[in-house]
């Protein structure tokens, strides 16, 4: 049913793991649908740090973008998009998460990811999230500068939405 | 810069109010957008009903569908798509959020929304979640009946993602 | 099995409501352990408002003491005691939660709640919260000053966990 | 302040490690109270294991009790007790947490906490909780069996609340 891309070139994609959580099962008995979300956040972080001024990482994340935002700037979510493929269970292994860039341009960044049931390797969700980066002082959107889409853009990639 | 239709013929929405938590903000100090999905979730059962055999609801909710199917079918998240507006502050009073139906057919139902700040009416988010129903003893995805199509119909609206 | 109290004097309580969601069942089908404290939190708010700058509250709390915190000072929870005596079950219609000050004395405040089942009012939860208010600039804990202390004499009542 | 057990005897404690997550922090910028409850319910799955017919695991937690409770009984939390000490930070390494067996008998199980920084390894919280196994059929509680018994007999320790 769902006409996602399963492109043949091999495009460089970040990896990283998300631990599930049993309290992020329903009363269906599965991950919930918005838990999932939360899982998406995580990888976000984990992948390209910690937004500055939240948190106190001590380590370095794969791509140092979000953590070396300027002061006052803000990466905000201004659009997901997700798709369900099949339910993802609560397991004690974490959930596969490979993240990518679909877009860059102008102010805005779009990530794309797979998750995959850390067990088996099937792929549950695909999804993308576009962000914009909100200067809090002046009420400005921002474009990211040239230093950190340089080191994205290793990560481009198909959107998982497009044939 | 987001192109939501703003119709202008007048559609029929399924209206409701869901409060905000002070727990729903993150570190930025505003609603974080993955408890959107949450508030998103809240809406579709306070208006379509707790999905069957979940829940101990005393009342008949606004569309009696999901508290209505047989037993066994889970009605499961096939997509969410949501696009944030504007930031959505915790308040002490709820958000309202309108719910209407923007496809109906074959095994899936696609229910549309708008949020708005319940204090000074500003859209916040619009999205829409395509929905499954899943027959869970036999590993079927199922129609919706007649009967329930029919309860929804008058609800039908745009997609609040089409021009 | 628990021996909570069941004063036989009368306490002025702060009687407030929580709006359960289905989001807060877990996979056992009831109302998570978890989110039942985030329920004593919502109500804490509620009752007390929303601590000084988080969020944007339209309206007064019943007693206005959170919101009205020196900048800088927050109201941080020092420590949790939760009986839970029956289980809660997600309704459509709000958990009522009264809230009284089982203690409050130099730098502390704690707070007595009891939970019931929105629908037929049975007794499931009963807890205690003691808070700290923390001066941020200064690394200090701070007294609640008298005026505070004042608002909130007439709700005194014993703790739960008192024979 | 608070007097907090720290025992001379050597106690022999089941060690895990829970990963937070971002959106764990709330408007104070640190791990939400309430998500430390959430910690604390994972470290008791990742330790006992995933209660049985919830979840699908594909490992042996450290000491399988949950797992292999009987068709139909729960554990279910009557108690929790949770103290504290420092704020938590979200870190991009995992929390340490320590668990044991504070008190064992009758129906009931008390497991007692202990939750450190990934980092510096500073104590921010302990924390008990109370279980009693129900049996959904009979509606009644069930006292651990002796298997069960002898496998958590090992890790006996002091309550974190006892001087």
């Amino acid at each position: 049913m769902p006409e996602v891309s399963d492109s043949t070139e091999p495009q460089t994609r970040l990896t990283t793991s998300v631990p599930l959580r049993w309290g992020d099962m329903d009363a269906y008995g599965h991950i919930n649908n918005v838990e999932v979300l939360r899982v998406l956040e995580e990888a976000r972080v984990r992948v390209l740090g910690s937004p500055a001024r939240t948190g106190l990482p001590v380590g370095e994340p794969l791509v140092p973008v979000f953590n070396d935002l300027p002061e006052g700037t803000q990466a905000l979510v201004a659009e997901h998009r997700v798709r369900y493929l099949a339910v993802l269970d609560y397991r004690d292994v974490p959930a596969a998460v490979d993240v990518w860039v679909s877009q860059i341009g102008g102010a805005g960044l779009t990530l794309a990811y797979e998750v995959r049931d850390g067990h088996d390797g099937s792929r549950c969700v695909v999804a993308e999230t576009r962000l914009a980066f909100f200067d809090e002082p002046s009420g400005r959107l921002m474009r990211l500068d040239a230093a950190h889409r340089e080191l994205l853009s290793p990560y481009r990639g198909d959107s998982p939405f497009s044939r």
